[in-house]
């Protein structure tokens, strides 16, 4: 072994720590832990009846095909399903504008590795997803956090923070939103607020990253049009994920956008991963064919409602009255927040010892090291009895938190 | 879609263009075209009744594991049979010691990710893998390319310029070697020579990268130890891949190596693409367990050593009496060298269109510019007679070349 590891490793690697997220994945093999964190979607979710037949199919049919190398844009009968269910939901697109990435993680990782050089910035929420800022930030990226009300990022501060970046010659690269339950704080910006953000992107020419995981995960109120649609000039990049709405362990995500921009990110790909894999990508294409998707999602859409409705309701029974949380209209999180002198960060393993019940720290998410107050809980993973059962030991384990506080 | 795009790219990626292989693909639906070009393996090589037992076990037995997200070091039962099929064959590995990539393109990626700030320098063969020259050159890395005898890197050279690169404050990160049936050159390290190159990385406390993909495929000779167990002080890493040995449309490689080092790589890979698909990890898992793989290997070295034969008579018969190639010992291709003057890269194209058959040039392969009078020919894809067609193809086109000049 060479003796000066750490002196030889990239600037960008050095800075790097593993995720809080993935390394609590060790944890959720603690017999009787109750994790509400990570995003894992409930496996009762899975369509595995329906894959059974399909995966045969592929294998009869297709083998020689799905088990061997594919282009780096994907696949297209994949991308072709893809884009005519955009056009028929009204968006324009076809399959040129859509390549398909090693799922949403690694749509993050080609945006950045085709943007960002270090210390260049980007604008994020605070706070935003935590694997956005990590794929952000092992490109060396220098983040503005901007701040966010009931709709979203806050368009005056943006706009202002983009101003202050221009001066000092660092015109951001792209702004990063989830604008559809926003991970970890759950708004969803209002059709007014996305065509501020918009126009900001055109006023100072930036392209904007549309991050939409969860999108199709809307338990009430009325679906909102994309950014990508109300733009209409392809300067959003959308990014989209079959991990909740279908499966996560096939990795497949996919980037719509402008075919320059593409042409950049599928550049990228060849170098990272040289295409992700024909095998899982076939089948997803043929369980779309089939129209297996649409009914799937509904299905999701009704357990997950039931989920959250149950996690809402024990939170209000069992977690202290310092607490409050919001009240998403889809996804799969909420954001608890405290007292401003609680860190969930150093309770957490405390909490799990103590209560075998697991969240992530908010700090995670604050690309300036804030929210220590504040706390991701998942209600799609669980069961809705593990999810009363959870929230009853949350709200026991902040209860003496507090008695031993005051 | 924004007026500077090319103004906003990444140094990185504004200076890389599509790789020539990949652009290949496009024009491998042509129809008869008789393609030299790629890394494909054979698609009759593929387990296509093996994998259909195992994969409808998988969903009747295991699917919530296999659809849901995984670890970002990968599943652990292949972590263990890879470690258990090493220590077979006498190398004192164990799991911790693996993690599995989405294939060895992400190895190459998350190594360079790792290690390579812009303009660092690393040690590459003339010629070299060149999957390996992309991902070092998307983090900006200045490669340091040294030249070959019928062993491999010539040892002198290499001290010499390592020692140069040293003097100007630019030690090399690592030395980049495949040691068995090089891509694209061809040739197999002697023992005395993998021995040279790991005192040469003991002396200046130097990685070595050990790229592995063909070492299984052995026609003729003797197995060479790898560099990972002459070295013994894991100094070395290793990739391994099974596109070559079981199916490339799983995308499933993995590196080898000290856990210290494997937990850049994983820090790394959590912001790349969190995990590599458990589903297609888990069904490889099954598989080895079975007892399928070796078999598999033994059958595919059959027939390619049988396609290699026709390969090498076919060119012996068809090619100008101006072209050499290279005849090793095993792996998926040759590399053919013509006169000085010929430009395989200015002729491909008319190669195609003429002939309808594909090579790659040589150029893609010399990071320092060179080999215009290469071309490197895969012989596991096509079918025996295919082989001999387009060796004659090849033939045609090139006596035509020299007929022309003269």
């Amino acid at each position: 072994m060479i003796n000066d590891l750490q002196d030889i490793l990239s600037v960008n690697i050095r800075g790097m720590k593993r995720s809080a997220i993935r390394e609590l994945l060790k944890y959720l093999n603690q017999p009787g832990l109750i994790s509400f964190s990570g995003g894992f979607p409930a496996p009762q979710s899975f369509p595995v009846e329906e894959l059974k037949g399909i995966i045969a199919e592929v294998m009869e049919n297709e083998p020689y095909y799905a088990l061997q190398y594919g282009t780096t844009e994907g696949d297209n009968l994949l991308r072709k399903q893809l884009a005519d269910r955009y056009k028929k939901f009204g968006i324009d697109v076809n399959m040129d504008n859509i390549i398909i990435t090693t799922a949403s993680q690694q749509a993050l990782d080609l945006i950045a590795k085709s943007f960002i050089d270090r210390g260049d910035t980007v604008i994020v929420g605070l706070p935003s997803y935590l694997g956005a800022l990590s794929a952000f930030n092992s490109y060396g990226a220098d983040m503005i956090g901007i701040p966010m009300d009931d709709e979203g990022e806050i368009p005056e501060v943006m706009e202002d923070e983009i101003k202050k970046a221009i001066a000092r010659g660092k015109k951001p690269k792209f702004i990063y939103v989830i604008p559809d339950f926003q991970n970890p704080a759950g708004m969803t910006m209002s059709e007014k607020r996305r065509k501020e953000i918009i126009d900001i992107a055109h006023r100072y020419d930036i392209l904007i990253v549309e991050d939409s995981p969860y999108r199709e995960l809307r338990y009430e109120g009325e679906n909102q049009r994309t950014l990508y649609e109300l733009d209409g000039t392809q300067q959003v990049v959308l990014l989209g994920t079959f991990s909740k709405i279908f499966c996560p362990g096939f990795r497949i995500g996919w980037v719509m956008g402008h075919p320059e921009v593409l042409d950049k990110v599928v550049i990228g790909k060849q170098a990272t991963d040289l295409c992700t894999p024909p095998f899982t990508q076939r089948i997803a294409a043929r369980y779309m064919e089939r129209g297996y998707l649409d009914p799937k999602i509904a299905e999701i859409c009704n357990m997950y409602k039931s989920k959250q409705k149950v996690m809402l309701e024990s939170l209000e029974e069992f977690m202290p009255e310092e607490f409050t949380w919001t009240k998403p209209q889809g996804g799969l999180f909420l954001m608890a927040t405290g007292p401003e002198w609680i860190d969930t960060d150093a309770l957490l393993l405390d909490c799990i010892k103590e209560q075998n019940v697991a969240y992530v720290a908010g700090t995670s998410f604050f690309c300036n090291g804030k929210g220590q107050n504040t706390m991701r809980l998942n209600f799609s993973y669980e069961s809705e009895e593990n999810n009363r059962e959870g929230c009853r030991r949350l709200g026991t384990f902040f209860k003496k938190v507090i008695a031993e506080k005051s």
